[in-house]
């Protein structure tokens, strides 16, 4: 389904023009309109599914191995040092705009960039806690 | 294959206990040991592929529907308000262990991480030069 009040479906379905870099039956990759980096791309499904809790299964597959093959075209075209692929889910987590996407980030030596978080400590108890309720979680 | 000196091939394949929430024929989830955030957990193939180059598809692709059910799992049963998916490959994109994982970090507010990257300008002529430059990388 396509949400025409949703920016992400407009680009992802040619609605408004983008810098596509590759489209088939089910994505579009577009260049992010304010990159982190040189080459910083978006892979959207043309179906609209908020975040990784709505997106389809059978979509997310297909969609990570195309996220596999953007980061070695980036690699062998772009010479980058790396690539960051990073999914957010939640205003909390970054998520700006609520159409599931994956940013998927080439990284270069010198490139200013700082992707990460502050590692923090980790309390036996706590974490053995933290094992039966997320393990809980994944039983349902 | 299993390398028998990759720290992460040992946890996955129980050579060193962890805090396990998750194991199966192909993938155990644990904790971090540094967790960015409370719950903050990472998914490892049993098998060695040092990143996204190497995995192979059949694997990546159960291992981002593990990722789904983890995200959901985590939302269920530690409300969490957000999650990042994160994915690192190379030195220069923080990757410190070169044994594929998938960063899955539960959000809270005012848990007081910045996650995400500093926005650059996208210069049109410089945008239009990398969609031909990733476009050929892709059709290779």
């Amino acid at each position: 389904m396509v949400d025409k009040d949703c920016i992400f479906c407009s680009l992802a379905n040619g609605v408004i023009p983008t810098n596509t870099v590759y489209e088939d039956d089910q994505f579009r990759v577009i260049l992010d309109a304010s990159p982190g980096t040189r080459g910083h791309a978006l892979i959207l499904p043309k179906q609209h599914f908020a975040d990784i809790f709505e997106i389809d299964e059978a979509v997310l597959r297909d969609l990570i191995v195309l996220t596999k093959k953007l980061a070695a075209a980036m690699k062998d075209t772009l010479h980058c040092d790396g690539v960051n692929v990073i999914q957010n889910n939640g205003e909390t987590a970054g998520q700006t705009v609520f159409h599931f996407h994956m940013h998927v980030i080439p990284r270069y030596k010198d490139d200013g960039q700082v992707i990460g978080w502050k590692p923090g400590q980790s309390d036996p108890a706590v974490q053995e806690e933290l094992v039966k309720t997320i393990a809980a979680g994944l039983k349902k």
